[in-house]
């Protein structure tokens, strides 16, 4: 095999630069992507900076990748050479533990990811085992299908897992990378949405998205009033809130779900969960076969991505677009090195 | 009607005393329990000290009433004169808005307490709404069974409500009151069941209750030696532990459920919720559906509260005993009242 062209960092915060390994022989089980395109995610930048304590240098980043399958080992079954598929957070799980055997692969205690320990998408190649590479259906363009592959997933994976229904009434805090796609899902879901917002001027955005209500995140008064009102509020954002005010506004039965690791602690009083029999939660990625389903849902309903796209040799710009809280609302890398 | 003959408290704190009231006519949804037992639980001791800032005096405690129907009123149907009831911490709800409908009537906004803005059933006699007078089979006690209308719906709610499946894994933090009672549903609803408990004397009890298994509730390196063993666990205590080595301990998709008020803010951080699936919940006491189905199962698998017994005369005894944290587990008052 040639030598894999990838952007790396060497260090943690480094700019990101031309990097040539050789990946050695491709793996029985694995399947080797041509990049088309890899969104970049804010984890990507996480990661690149270290925040989590588990980065390794040289860093290539990027694991909303999309493409076709440029080589696939003996043991590979589920897809072939020029196949259309995409490859997000993780890429390897073991396929024998509880979880696997029961369908949550992406729960899998040996779970592997596209960038821990590995390098990513902002690369002409990238691999992957044969589970994690899942097939794009025809209705969904490479151009923009990268970021269904970690935003999307991440914010439709907990709709599933948790049994959100057509007739609940749902709330998305923050209209970013994961919201402005989780707005989307849930009004084609069928529910009653209302966006949170700090950002006055989302409003029509949101609605645009498909919330049919906008609701100010940080005015107290304002949740005060919508007491009882959700079964299902889904934190997209990465910042502490008063997190009471949104327990408050659960209806009984309701969940508070997180999918943004918000830094301090949440601090909750007992009580009002309950006498509401209310929940807090949390949820990672999602398993092939959700993302399977998302793809497919994406497809029937025509949900995309709002993305904004930068040649892939432009990376240490989208870096600093994505830094600067810009990103309207994903940022996609075109692969542009030669073929 | 003659007036009803209680114990009520003068003030916060006070010694229940005899207390007489007239209990005006009878309503035509309601029914008039003749009070043979009454089950002394913690939140009547909380309800007499104006812990919750919501009681009103004279108080009369008790809302673990069993006994037989002394009176209906003119549209009961559920219920006739001479039948065996028990009635529980809730005695009134709407019938009629979305919990009510859908059989949560233990989640309606109005629902109404036993002993809150109420003479409770340290009396001869006390009145429900007929939803909450809920009969008793043969198979069950009157002299034993009045704990399972608080204390054991308390924690059996939760099972249902949550999924608890007899393949599950669960821990049972507590073994009191409440403890005592979860141990034997969960042992006969098929689990592998744990007891934590901070009190090492009580392994033998815990294990005839149907502990498979005990640990110290307190031990840090016990508990990090539990990483990911547990489907359910269920708080009975209200005490604050360190519940961040409790979420460890849940396997992916795993809850932490508390019914017991721990009075300080449960901290949590938000990554390992999200990155095991995870879920905190709280929940009340149950709907009368769920309180017959308990009931149901207590009598076909012989589960019952240990009790001690306290002639209801000696009621300022029994609050003493339980105040000094003695009480195993669960006390009841019999009447022995002239009749």
């Amino acid at each position: 095999m040639p030598a894999i062209r990838a952007y790396a960092a060497q260090q943690a915060k480094g700019d990101l630069k031309p990097f040539e390994f050789d990946p050695g022989p491709l793996g029985d089980e694995h399947v080797e992507i041509r990049v088309t395109h890899c969104g970049l995610c804010h984890s990507d930048l996480s990661m690149l900076d270290n925040e989590w304590g588990m980065s390794k240098y040289p860093f290539v980043p990027g694991h909303e990748v999309v493409g076709t399958v440029g080589a696939i080992g003996s043991h590979v079954k589920t897809v072939t050479v020029g196949d259309r598929v995409g490859l997000g957070w993780y890429s390897e799980s073991c396929l024998h533990c509880h979880q696997c055997l029961t369908g949550n692969h992406n729960l899998c205690p040996t779970v592997e990811s596209t960038i821990v320990g590995r390098y990513g998408g902002f690369a002409d190649r990238v691999r992957a085992h044969w589970l994690w590479a899942t097939p794009l259906p025809d209705a969904l363009d490479l151009a923009v299908a990268g970021p269904l592959f970690c935003g999307g997933v991440t914010v439709f994976n907990p709709v599933v897992q948790f049994g959100v229904l057509p007739t609940s009434r749902v709330g998305v805090v923050g209209i970013g990378g994961l919201g402005h796609l989780a707005l989307q899902f849930l009004n084609k879901w069928g529910c009653e949405v209302t966006a949170f917002s700090s950002s006055a001027g989302k409003t029509d955005e949101a609605k645009k998205l498909g919330a049919h209500h906008v609701v100010n995140s940080r005015d107290d008064k304002e949740m005060a009033k919508l007491a009882g009102a959700f079964d299902f509020i889904l934190v997209t954002v990465n910042v502490s809130l008063n997190w009471a005010t949104y327990v408050n506004a659960l209806a009984p039965r309701g969940r508070l779900h997180f999918v943004g690791a918000v830094p301090e602690p949440i601090s909750l009083a007992a009580f009002p969960l309950i006498i509401g029999q209310k929940s807090i939660s949390g949820s990672p990625l999602g398993s092939p076969a959700t993302t399977a389903t998302m793809l497919d849902f994406c497809g029937r309903h025509r949900i995309a991505p709002v993305i904004e796209t930068f040649p892939m040799s432009k990376v240490n710009d989208a870096l600093a677009h994505l830094r600067a809280g810009k990103a309207r609302y994903r940022i996609v890398l075109k692969n542009d090195m030669a073929g």
